[in-house]
């Protein structure tokens, strides 16, 4: 029936610092390298790009870093976002364990990405930056950033990915709405852009491709600052304010975690979550699970190589040590649109390699058919990206109904799915299926990894 | 830039019971008569129609009702609901006005209207009820149902006004998510349906038909019940909570309103809002203006009669008194399909006339110019019924420079725009237009006014 249990903090207790995992870390990340020397990349050779504040969080050795009050005054128009006891999940599973959920859905742009698109936005104004550039696949990095951009007074250029221009021009408007302007990438309005198009200009472009756009404009122009919505140390970094202020949630709810399952893609919402979790897991406080779920159709951790790679697709980026499926894999087009990236975040493949956290690859029938239980049960329909979380939870709480195990689960719900219904209801009249492991295209991207 | 200026509730500080004005009123409302026998209808004519609590709550002369905790239990999945002081906006209107607005659109389903779809799926459930019917427009409240109905274990079926249907399929993929069956309006399914169908095969539909196909269904089977998502007391006495929770929380602020402005449609939200306050007006402790606004295309209000109705198109509902435009008068499609219906609220059309509240029509286009300036400030996409609450907001605090007051305005924003962006790409593209209010249309609906 209706109960609810949900955990609220005070504004009071909202957090007021980000955490840096990589001082804590038992070894350092490898450095991005120079594509051309070869030799790691320092502050100046990203200035073109971001703002200094940026880059000094990017490369930052302190722990924590305090977050600046005009950012807070912003979080606090939808934070601190609730944790969720899953009781009615829970009763449906019929399992012995609980399931606790992070949802981020309430902010503005309905997901947890304006966690970093405030503070990115606010570094920028502040240096007198005064237009960005960016890129976004299904639209929730570009119409956060819109969202943020239009409350610090910056003009913003979006380039987003073909597919998703064509096939949800809702997004477009939601960028709109906030004052940005939406291109269609490939676009005839870069170098990249063009190249891609002569090749093929019917090209359904790829998150690769649009951030070489958005990267060339930035890159190009003294005055204009690009942003990037995962992948980057500093952005992993603004969003930690969901692990922090879980953390302090399941503590008033008197639980400790055993489990944790997040949704990765560039990995931000699965670092935001678990980066907290992971402080208290290295200190000896707790020792949960930390686990991953990729989408079965592009699992870049689980079937990836751990190399340096480019970030995107024309090869502009530096080179950054990930797990990556090669910087020019175009996966398949599957409704968790977020999730469809080449690579892996850098420190997040780094604590990977650490043994710190684990991955699992799920198809996306069985997380649309978990996405479906947990709105009937839960009441929020989420996003297609955190049902790849919700299916990893349920796996788990069935496996504890098998052992009888009372297994403490926390999961995170980055998003609303009131974006994404013509998926819902492509999967509701049977017309989604399942993406094999795409191993020949993979092979070929690979052997296109840059040498070094 | 990022100022944040907004008021919470602790859970504890949750209203426990919804506010019943109608004994708090100087003269009763005109009691609902029966069509055939022209006698106040009683409780026995509504049993085929609605469990009897709620019909206990509709005719109740009891001040204050208890909100079960079951309701109370799922309301706390996203209420207490946050009220904004729209600083933002304030200094981009350069008023000297202070704007408040209580902020509906973090509900699972996107608006207020689960405040009355979870306690009306509630009392079925107690009552043994398995199977509802209602009708929806754009969606809104079907999928407030189809949410509030999955929670409870009701199965629901869903007449959907057909120009909806076909123009807005995400909001059916929503409700079908949360497990409900949609038709689209008219139907071949019933008598009300067919009719219309055999003068027009490709009728629009309205509400009127739809309410008509959905209380047939409901009426002619035993065990199915009906639910209307505006209009009724028992509706208008649910959404209180609104209004109780900005009283609590405009007093943590510091402040009292000078004006109150929301949007009607069939009059839920407005009177969620405003009843509280006018219960306060009542009793000398402050003298708002309170203010409703009105689509200018479906002006009920200010241009319809007062005068007995049908609730419906068919003619199958009680005679209600209230503003009415003519049962069958079909408005022109205009966005914001929850303020298209020929009626207003009974007891809010009473209220009117007793001079306790003020009524305004603006156009769309002013509308929408003052959402998205809403949306640029505040980060909020306003959907576009409570756009209209917003432009009347705007025009009161525009007024307010030019005359120098400092007053206090407090309006709601009844839910998010996240499904109506079709609408705002094309207010963006300039292909959205004002609606004259259309005189023949309504006087020849006028003319078939029911006789009594």
């Amino acid at each position: 029936m209706g109960e609810t249990v949900k955990y609220i903090l005070d504004e009071a207790e909202m957090p007021t610092q980000w955490y840096n995992i990589v001082p804590d870390l038992p070894a350092p990340p490898p450095p991005p390298l120079h594509p051309g020397t070869h030799e790691p990349v320092g502050p100046e050779d990203l200035a073109p790009l971001f703002p200094m504040a940026l880059i000094l969080q990017e490369v930052s050795s302190d722990s924590y870093i305090d977050i600046p009050g005009e950012v807070l005054d912003v979080y606090r128009q939808w934070r601190p976002s609730p944790l969720y006891r899953a009781r009615r999940l829970e009763k449906a599973l019929d399992t012995p364990a609980k399931i606790y959920y992070k949802y981020e859905g309430t902010s503005p742009a309905g997901s947890h990405k304006p966690n970093t698109a405030v503070p990115q936005a606010f570094y920028n104004a502040q240096e007198g930056i005064k237009k960005m550039t960016t890129e976004t696949g299904a639209g929730q990095w570009g119409s956060a950033l819109a969202y943020a951009t239009a409350l610090f007074g910056i003009e913003l250029e979006v380039w987003q990915v073909a597919a998703s221009f064509e096939q949800k021009p809702y997004r477009k408007s939601m960028m709109e709405i906030w004052g940005a302007t939406v291109h269609s990438s490939p676009s005839p309005l870069t170098a990249a852009g063009r190249a891609i198009l002569e090749d093929d200009p019917n090209s359904p472009g790829s998150l690769g491709i649009a951030i070489s756009e958005a990267v060339e404009v930035a890159a190009q122009t003294e005055d204009i600052r690009y942003a990037l919505g995962s992948v980057l140390n500093h952005v992993l970094l603004h969003q930690t304010v969901i692990g922090e202020e879980a953390l302090l949630q399941l503590e008033k709810a008197g639980d400790t975690p055993d489990v944790l399952i997040g949704c990765v893609g560039g990995g931000s919402n699965f670092a935001g979550l678990s980066f907290p979790f992971l402080r208290e897991k290295m200190a000896g406080n707790m020792a949960p699970v930390v686990r991953a779920i990729e989408p079965a159709a592009c699992p870049s951790m689980t079937r990836g190589v751990y190399t340096y790679d480019f970030g995107d697709t024309a090869g502009m980026t530096p080179l950054m040590k990930m797990h990556t499926l090669g910087h020019d894999f175009v996966p398949d087009p599957i409704h968790a649109g977020g999730l469809r990236y080449h690579g892996m975040s850098p420190l997040l493949s780094h604590i990977y390699e650490l043994g710190l956290v684990e991955a699992v690859a799920i198809d996306q029938t069985e997380c649309f058919e978990g996405a479906l239980q947990f709105a009937r049960t839960e009441g929020i329909v989420p996003a297609p990206e955190p049902s790849h979380a919700i299916a990893g939870a349920i796996r788990e709480a069935l496996a504890c109904k098998e052992t009888g195990e009372e297994k403490v689960i926390l999961t995170a719900v980055c998003g609303h799915g009131h974006f994404d219904l013509a998926a819902y209801d492509r999967f509701l009249s049977g017309d989604i299926e399942d993406h094999e492991y795409p191993e020949g295209k993979v092979s070929e991207a690979l052997s296109h990894l840059p040498s070094w």
